[in-house]
């Protein structure tokens, strides 16, 4: 009963470059250099700060006998190939290699539960989306007794080394648990994987995590979809978020693939300290002069993370916190003049998100404000304002393009990157991440590194403490792609030149089943 | 700056069934019988009721001049490509044959608004989604002076025959008018195309409206999505709503592509009677027991039109709008006490839509119901009293399927019901419809036939009147596809056998590109 794309997906033989085809060795070279010596203090045994380039080489020692493999937090397409990847690799030159997979995420660690994939298990999974084949979790290894229990795991299965597929926290995670099981002794390499449709696990030496180029394709269908039918029936707007809880990569992205006649970007808004009320005022100043040009229709693209960039909402959010923390109630009564002021502006719908739902910790959940609703219903009011009127349908886009089938740049991305980790860890490499060069050019030609964590780390106030982390990546305001969104987004308002780049393909031309996200071409462009 | 798929798609040779590649006339056949003597009433002068059969000829004539076009109500996926038909057919042996688009749909026909279609401008939109060539509108030809100015525009540009893409009521039109145009001498021919995704425009003659495959395989990709996401984080219900205002044709169509735990049919729930509780209840054990057998998780599907088929529902709305119009308020206190009850059980959020949301007429506008959130809460509701909890997330997608780039199918089907209803016109046939036959078969061996309108028309009572339409197709329960999904339902609430289709494919396997809806192929089957 299994769908004919899925039959023929799983015999899709994802591409490889070429010099990791055959074996594999690493040269390390590339000192980086960490002014921090905060970041020196954290890791006292992981100390290695050099980049892993591949060579060939002519035989493949030693023998990989067991890894572990987990996924952490949200799904991103592709996530089986890396673990497929990491299968065949080990596989090659041992066919007694065990590849562990660790259930629901880091829970499945510290718990070890776990169950031996098989060859039938990963043949079952090879090119499909989600995480299902093992599941994943958002559990935190934070506690001393939770990296004790990890480092348990890793010793009782005898692991050469422990993958970690996750984003920027995951990632900070695995540079941690690589420090601590170096401090006991523990012959286990810890290595991660970049994982997040959001695209924020990007820096120097990442040029992107996987599952951002199937997400945003798949968006892209959609809002094109939407953008069509709205040039069709010329009478609705429609107001459309897309996921990506900080940066504003997805949304970028999308607004370069659609050609939306509006595209918020959080961090240009927080560049500018724009209030709600400026957003709602550019908004409505587009619709208006749309409606005088005889086109009473448009597409209004923004983030899922926009709240949290307009300075006042961030301040009146901050402010909600604390005094629900203090327990006062009504709680609106108590807010400084700034913040209740723009409280009581808000539709009723919204300040109810606001008052009532709060995640364990009482604060607002922020993911769940509907801003798509929030932005329509003032948008509304506003051109009531000034007696005009219109309909707008609000979408959200999420869930939509975690899970789906991976793009053939997702699927080699990720098979290349499950093949270079296991590389990496026969090296014996620790607190290192995979990853992959010059993606913009085609796949024979990728070059794969390996990054030591512990460079991309840095201390960061969470929760009111110092930590080390990651850093997330959000959109630079000065280069590409946004320079060139920026260039062309004045004349999407007004002409109506949406492009429909229609879903993901994967048969047919090259041009077509190949092609890079806009972000990846262009952030190879100089500024 | 086109992307791309849309360069591509452009080139597309539509199919063709064999017999309408060169030159066809038609055999009128196969009397159908009409036993209500009302209709008789109605068309006087539009009497023909026999099939036409299409049949091979020698040569072409005569030559069609002036055909005018345009597209009535929803957009659905290929009706460009209809346009590209009837333009390359006329051109065929008449290079000077001339196209008139009608702007904006019927109001376009009713103030002359046109534009002169040129081979470019034919070019431009060939296998794309969306009506945007021309535009598309709901005005409806009802009034006296409204079928005199559209006369007298068919008379003003020496139409050979008006064509009219819509669905159940623009085809009524169609029929009416060609009527109308008899009864006034005009030699114009009126001819309908059978559009629309919601599928209800169906019957022994018909076998499926186009839009139908595109729309219900966009859906199917992003629900398939949605549950793989489901089955790896393993904690979310997801109740996703899909178009359809009346019948529940997609609905079906996407459970037998996805197999959901559980997909509401509004045909079946009104056979039953089912009250709101009961459909509660059928969600809430379904999500108990896969809670108990360690599946926390799942994906309801349900129809846009479900409300006015839940018998209770239906009567609190009609209840409802009379209490509106007479002014009462506030106007839940005058309710019946059943209608009272149910009232007073909605969450409040709903209760606000049943009273404020009302269109022109003051009616209760039932499509702005946002029925999978009032489900998804008296779902939690109910949970809570069982001490359970849970979180839902609440789709809907309707834009998203309706102006895709149309499949091969829709693009095919479409192509040849534009070559066909040209045919048509050529035999000066007027109050016809275009139909294809054997559509389950590959497309060379297709039927192009014509079907008088008259043979589908009864009398319905519409605001209080009794009026000549074309019956709306529901789901019929006693026969396939629904006995099929009947069948395999109740694995599917405890078995997690989600299928995942996937985004539809323009390239690759025939198998894959070419195939048929589940519908298309088991109506095909004995019950």
């Amino acid at each position: 009963m299994e769908s004919l794309l899925e039959e023929t997906r799983k015999q899709y033989p994802p591409k490889l470059p070429k010099i990791i085809q055959n074996a594999v060795t690493f040269q390390l070279k590339d000192k980086i250099h960490i002014s921090d010596p905060k970041i020196d203090a954290v890791f006292t045994h992981c100390k290695e700060n050099r980049i892993a380039y591949c060579e060939p080489k002519q035989s493949e020692n030693p023998v990989l006998q067991h890894i572990g493999v987990l996924f952490s937090g949200g799904q991103a397409s592709g996530g089986h190939n890396v673990i497929s990847g990491i299968f065949d690799t080990m596989r090659r030159n041992n066919p007694h290699a065990i590849l562990y997979g660790f259930i629901g995420g880091p829970i499945g660690l510290i718990k070890n539960q776990h169950r031996i994939l098989t060859e039938k298990d990963i043949n079952a999974f090879r090119n499909t989306g989600g995480f299902d084949l093992i599941g994943s979790g958002r559990t935190k290894i934070e506690t001393p007794a939770q990296f004790e229990s990890a480092c348990q795991t890793c010793q009782n299965l005898l692991l050469d080394a422990l993958i970690i597929i996750g984003g920027d926290d995951s990632n900070t995670n695995a540079a941690l648990l690589a420090e601590y099981f170096l401090s006991k002794d523990l012959s286990t390499s810890v290595l991660g994987i970049p994982k997040t449709i959001d695209g924020d696990l990007k820096n120097q030496w990442i040029e992107m995590s996987f599952g951002f180029d199937t997400a945003t394709k798949t968006y892209s269908e959609l809002i094109a979809n939407i953008a069509r039918d709205a040039s069709s029936s010329r009478k609705y707007w429609h107001f459309i978020k897309v996921m990506g809880r900080s940066a504003s990569h997805i949304a970028l992205e999308c607004a370069l693939q659609t050609h939306p006649n509006v595209c918020l970007i959080s961090e240009e808004i927080a560049e500018k300290k724009l209030s709600l009320q400026d957003i709602i005022q550019l908004i409505v100043d587009v619709i208006i002069r749309r409606k005088q040009d005889g086109n009473p229709f448009g597409i209004v693209l923004l983030p899922e993370g926009l709240i949290e960039f307009i300075p006042e909402m961030s301040n009146l959010i901050i402010n909600l916190n604390s005094l629900l923390a203090e327990g006062r109630k009504p709680v609106q009564n108590y807010l400084p003049p700034p913040s209740k002021k723009l409280f009581s502006s808000l539709p009723h719908s919204i300040q109810e998100q606001l008052l009532i739902d709060r995640d364990s910790h009482g604060n607002v959940q922020v993911s769940r404000i509907e801003t798509e609703k929030l932005l329509a219903d003032m948008v509304k009011e506003e051109l009531l304002k000034r007696k005009e009127s219109i309909t707008i349908m609000t979408h959200f886009f999420g869930y939509e393009g975690r899970s789906g089938y991976p793009t053939n740049f997702d699927a080699d991305y990720c098979y290349t990157l499950g093949c270079t980790v296991t590389a990496l860890a026969r090296e014996k490499l620790t607190g290192y991440i995979a990853a992959v060069k010059h993606l913009s050019l085609p796949c024979e030609q990728w070059v794969p590194i390996g990054i030591p964590l512990r460079v991309m780390i840095h201390l960061e106030k969470r929760e009111n403490r110092m930590k080390p982390v990651i850093k997330k990546s959000l959109v630079n305001l000065s280069i590409n792609p946004f320079t060139t969104f920026a260039k062309q987004r004045k004349e999407w308002t007004r002409k109506t030149s949406y492009r429909y780049p229609g879903p993901i393909q994967f048969f047919g031309p090259e041009e077509l089943t190949e092609k890079r996200s806009f972000t990846i071409k262009l952030q190879e462009k100089k500024k």
